[in-house]
């Protein structure tokens, strides 16, 4: 019996672990990117049912959890409200010494509302550079404006 | 006697709001992006002699301001862990939704390491879209490995 | 010199006090809903031009916070996480009580994606009812279906 | 040996997941609104005999559980104080931008009091939009008034 | 200019210590019990208009401070979730040690519901005892069903 | 091996259920009130060895379990520092709301200390009413004055 | 207008500095213990009238400070629930480290209960020591049994 | 197989329970203070090899758990910051309201420096009183002084 | 199956304490220093190959946790975001009191940027000393400064 | 009236920005390290009087001034437990990465006990490197065995 979205995450985890799959083949077989794709892997988007097949084959995973990776999860990757991995506070250092800047360019470009989190894609890269190559990261968030009523 | 960059900053954004001026003229002045910039205005990173100098002219800030606009600042611009704006609290949706997917795909094309958040910039600009224009962000960072020793 | 929407909000709150105005009454000269209006006016919504100007008639504001008025506020109206006032705690407790009932019905219907809090609206009413009158709260929100990339 | 509410409803959403059943057929089954059953499927309400043996029929539960749903459950579905999921989070940020204005406009028409969370029911609807459709939520609690003594 | 009711509150606990007055006197000259008008001079409560006034004689409060006691509070006493105070702290450990009990024992008699913190009132007296006198409170709240719907 | 008084508790929450009994029944056993016995077998009290045994019988407990209920236990009943489940909530929430009302009250009639949260009791009765039945507690604790040295 | 304790506190503590005052001189013409009398001056605990009106003198405070030290006072010293300060860390920690000792002792010697933080007393010296000297400090406080009901 | 010395406490923890032994017996055997050794037992000191061997023959060890003994633990013995347990808590409450005047008379007697909880010693006694017992405590801790440099 | 590296700690950790081996030696087989090989064991760095078949041998480990150590570990080592351990606590400790030291210092030496943790190495040595000996830590980080863009 | 620390260390910061001085020179003036005189400074140790008047005349404070910074203070410079601030954070993260392995390793060296935080020194240097300096920083501190008793 699996009573969560959780449980099928860390099977697909260990499967990887111990087939030593890349993320980028498995988005090459689910036909995703790889950004959508890990983040569905890791239990933050919903497979349709042809995408759960191809992962349940990938990763070995019984019916009942290829099943499980077509209802909507609870999402949110992190055990801590400010995250301790040091790769991913970075992320979360840049909203808190950016954070007001983002949010007076948008504003002045855009006015008043938000860069949509949900309508958003995401893209990482290496950048080649010869005082050491950089990951370059592209985010596309639909802007939302706040409307009067 | 001003004892805090936060003072010098409650100064500039007053002096912004009263003078009905805009990032973008702001940072065509100082010479930097206007990422840089308005991060900077908004008590974020460090000036030059030069730059300051320049922030004072077009705030019209008191020496002591000026002098403070070059020390280096107590970063962090948010007031709490876990934002309450909504535009803002996007960005940590992203990083909550987001942050082990980005920590794997990093991983997987660099091994063991960061994106720095120091040798770092940030671009924003409008995605013209018929469906709606876009916030298009480009962040571009060094990646730093770990080192064994 | 004014270097917050907090010290304007105040000024209106003092100035609704001390005049002895009604939301709805104020509502209908900004010319909007009660419920956007009182948002505005407690510093959670951007004043257009006009409206600006109305408001600082209304509550006897200087120029300077007719300005402040005009640009965007960093929203979020409570002091705690967990709000302490009993009334809004209610609807707190319906996030925490019906928070997952709500996710479950609205992905049943709709797939993956969220409501907006932006492309949003509330209508605030008094609904008659003999064993007792009842507030009825009509909220809607624009469906954001999370897309795959 | 069954000692918590809890591993009940983890029975429930196993099920309902290895069956692909929908809430809205099981509303209609238990005869209690999609809400309603929702709600108490996942813990936060008190089945009558008649409900429980229906959900113990639906879910094919152990007497053991069927008797754990009719004892009143520790009412709470999130598991932290500010929720990570997106769907969620927007219904706690509509709490946090506009909780004040429904505080002052609930208390300009009716005075002191609040709105109750417990003789409320809650209904969600699809609403069609030619710009997108949306989400439509009719919430109606009895005022119930502070009383001076 | 006041722009809340805490100052409010301040003015009057000012004067009271100021004036060595005793909250039993004073409720008896607003004409409700002590534990009611010892909450509403303390920012709790809403007085009516009558009572505001006997309460702006009492304290010697201005017309400003006056209309502000008609306006409906933010409620909340406390400085910090769990309190510091040892006697007030001695509450909330009743409620951590005996929160379970409570909640079985009044699900127990009335079924699925709550005691009303609104619809409520409180009554502390001293109870002699040869052993040491003790301190009575009785609380009552009326009883609210959820309901199904 | 029982490692905790926890997994007691649990013992006795699903031996309840299973057999379906109710509180009051136990406590005309145990012989104490039904406030004391609930709070005892939901692990916040010490048993004799008498009551233990009446308690190891009723609820099929092993022998390990009864020695258990003898030992003091690590007390509080509650999962997180403010209450999520509505009916303790509201007891929270009197806290919040008049906590400073109860201590100055308290401080009015007995001086400066505390009520006991130790040498206490409590008593919760139905009050019939027509306009809706209230619940009634009765609490009481002893003063305890804090003394100069 | 003085509106809380607080500022008392904040004037004693000035002038203690600034006359250069010692707390073992104070509490000698206060008339009690070094302890209990610094626990005093630090906002802890409540004046007796003779007591108010000495430290008055001492600390040449007005009219209004000494009706303020009369009043019993919110009590609580830190700005922290886990204190930074390491001194009183240090404290902390031993409560952290042998808190469930202290526990299990006190309950072996006299049974389920406490030991009173009301009816107690601390005594702090100087333990002179060839190795270092040492702070020995004897904390008595009444044992308080629960009781059964 | 054994991967926390949190095991090796509720392995002792059980044995102790149910061969009812008393701390101040095993303390005797083990050849330290009733103090150390119940700390020890609870997880928070490190054994020598023969108290451990000691330790496995009262508590019915295997020879895994005997050698993690041995090993430094990671200390701390409270759920959470704040103590929810009543006793426990008592002694929150002593640091919280005597924190600073602790820190204010270590400081007069001693200068800058701190009282230190690692060269430090317990003892708990019972003293009998005619108006109750009490528990007299005496704590010891080197003072070690700040020193410049 | 394992599903995740928190679990090959623990395998790490009961081995080593099984077998009654040294950090010391263990760096020695791995030919690192014994500062990273102990971090990467306690799950905070990654293993190459050849590392990880070594300490697989040492640890006696199946092969799927050999595996697991070379992937990049979600790192962060304590369980609370203020270490309870005392050892530990000190360096909490003494980023709390020389925080804005540190920073000061680095600012005034290097300007703007930070002293890396990642290109980062530590070294801990006993320091002997007549007054007792002393633990000698290295710290070294490169310094990365913040660029202007 | 100065009635904290904090004011002083805000005269101190103010006086240095307006005046332009370094750390250095002003710990070449104190007769201290430089890293002794910056945390002294910044409110964290207590100068001695010959000290507090040298400090008084660099800076240019009242009399007042240079008698609080003979005063211990109260410890601890961050604002947040866990410090926003970049340079900062990577002190913390060393903490959160490295602590069970400082732990660790201090311990197989030393036994069970503590590096202290108060019998301590800290060194910060700049080491040139070909590669980017490096900020090396040498801390030493004494180690203090637990005892047993």
């Amino acid at each position: 019996m699996i009573s969560s979205r959780n449980e099928v995450t860390q099977m697909i985890v260990s499967a990887k672990v111990a087939k030593g799959l890349r993320w980028s083949e498995i988005a090459g077989k689910i036909g995703q990117s790889k950004e959508w794709t890990t983040a569905a892997c890791l239990g933050q988007m919903t497979f349709s049912k042809q995408q759960a097949e191809i992962a349940g084959e990938i990763f070995g995973l019984p019916d009942e959890a290829v099943a499980w990776l077509q209802i909507v999860p609870y999402k949110g990757s992190l055990e801590t409200a400010v995250p301790t991995d040091p790769l991913i506070y970075r992320w979360y250092e840049i909203v808190s010494v950016y954070g007001t800047t983002i949010k007076e360019l948008i504003h002045e470009e855009f006015g008043d509302g938000i860069m949509s989190a949900i309508d958003f894609s995401m893209d990482i890269q290496r950048q080649a550079d010869p005082k050491g190559d950089r990951v370059k990261v592209l985010l596309s968030g639909k802007f939302l404006p706040y409307k009067t009523y």
